[in-house]
């Protein structure tokens, strides 16, 4: 294992880029931004294993790609572009130098698949391994906050939804990254943030929040944010092609892994229908001035709401 | 134990601020930051459980306190104001109620101390406690690196280095918080930041660097940084009263504590010397041209560089 100096050496030349809006990188004691005439949107996700990830079931670089990404969908939500990058890493000292670089070149696929760099961060021993990240991005327009939808607004989601999940359960059970599950098992391991889509949601809508904890958990959030209501038609969620099926191979419910599963990192919005173009996200739902979440399934009956992931529990 | 949005909610009654340079704190996906003309400082820092804090040794309110001080002098060493604090907290789920407001209550204290608000952050579980933070700051002129020392420059240290060290050790010894240690167990548990001096900083010094690691490590870093060398005088650096009688005490040898002991959070700085007021700062030695850091000991001999604190040894 490299001393301290020589990891952060390393980490300085993979993370090495050059990039308008930084004026210093890694290497002093802070990143130096140049001045911005932006609103600014600033955020922090930590990636702990065993509850974020599970070092067996994932490799190391799948680790360091969705810790970035987890993080920088919250930029995302905003409305916003992701302008720069902290990683604080927390590393066992049994983790080599080869694993250190499986993780960090990870981490830097998801920063030039974002367009961001990594400007500066942490590096310290722990008993186990961490990725905390912290973003900060301009925002295109004015910046999205949960607290916008209105009665009437419609309720849409980018991509589609349960992948993730169903792919984590796939992982478990031993499926190959490259069999009938590797789409959902790419979902899991290989999330985007929805950076591409920022100037789309700022244009059109009027409250946003990514969808890390599941629909029903992060619509709950929103209408609770915003002091309203959502009615949610169940089989209008954009699912994975042959979800059902899958899930159903896999003694799972398709419907409860896209109403809770969460890990999409898609994005959750409000917006006036008639301002929202049919191919950036599928209609779900309405907002509705009732204070509560109604789910209606393919009979037209209501369906229960399925609790969300919440880490204390 | 609370469920996390209970806890999130607490966190948010709790640093309820309101500040100038924040539209939007605790609550969405994002806090959100008013454009601002400056040029902007950004770090992070982490403080884990049995690597940077003991948590038999220090009350929870110290924990939080300390991490929260720890991250801001990063910010204080490039000549900046402190404009927003994220707290990325990851708690064991044995963690209660009762202990983490008392770590939430000492880090509140310390942003209160700074002036500066806590505008987000992230809740976790894990298996060991850490409190990552993430600061921003406003640079009053130019921003300060550890680059810019020159051949003729004087050496400052502000206030005094070796009290944190040799309270660590008072703590490990069994001396209370108000015994003939307290100053030094005080300078330990609750260290400051220096942004007060930020400004007086900007206006003199070529190069600075934050006293963390220890004064030889932390020089060395500014030296090689700079592309330079230096002498020090190791009488000249600035100690707690009575420090050498209390080191002895304690067994302790002070000129290693004082010149490797770290955690006083201090500044190092270079500057023309007759541009450095007398009391923001005292003259520890000279910046050479040789590339090497010399320490000269009180019979003029040179000392041995002590080598400072490296995570991975």
């Amino acid at each position: 294992v490299s001393t301290e100096h020589q990891r952060i050496a390393r980490i300085r030349a993979l993370f090495a880029r050059s990039s308008p809006s930084i004026s210093l990188g890694i290497g002093d004691d802070c990143a130096v931004l140049r001045p911005s005439a932006s609103t600014r949107v600033w955020t922090v996700d930590a990636a702990i294993e065993d509850v974020h990830f599970v070092r067996g079931l994932m490799r190391d670089e799948e680790i360091g790609f969705r810790a970035l990404m987890a993080a920088a969908s919250d930029i995302a939500a905003m409305g916003a572009d992701a302008t720069g990058i902290l990683c604080a890493l927390a590393l066992p000292s049994s983790f080599r130098d080869d694993q250190l670089d499986a993780l960090l070149s990870g981490y830097a696929e998801a920063a030039d698949a974002l367009g961001c760099p990594v400007v500066g961060g942490n590096l310290t021993r722990a008993s186990e391994l961490s990725i905390t990240t912290s973003v900060l991005g301009d925002v295109v327009a004015m910046p999205l906050t949960r607290a916008g939808a209105r009665p009437g607004d419609g309720i849409f989601v980018t991509g589609t939804l349960g992948g993730a999940a169903l792919g984590l359960h796939a992982l478990r059970a031993g499926h190959a990254r490259d069999g009938a599950y590797g789409e959902c098992i790419t979902r899991f391991l290989r999330p985007r943030a929805r950076l591409d889509l920022s100037a789309a949601l700022a244009a059109c809508a009027s409250a946003a929040i990514d969808i890390s904890d599941g629909l029903a958990q992060d619509l709950g959030q929103l209408c609770t944010a915003s002091g309203v209501g959502a009615r949610v038609v169940v089989s209008a969620l954009p699912r994975p092609a042959r979800f059902a099926e899958l899930a159903r191979q896999l003694g799972r419910d398709g419907d409860e892994l896209v109403l809770a599963g969460g890990e999409d990192y898609e994005l959750l919005f409000t917006a006036d229908v008639a301002r929202v173009a049919p191919e950036l996200a599928a209609q779900i739902g309405s907002i509705t001035g009732t204070g509560t979440i109604e789910l209606v399934g393919g009979d037209g009956r209501m369906v229960p709401l399925p609790e969300g992931f919440d880490h204390f529990r």
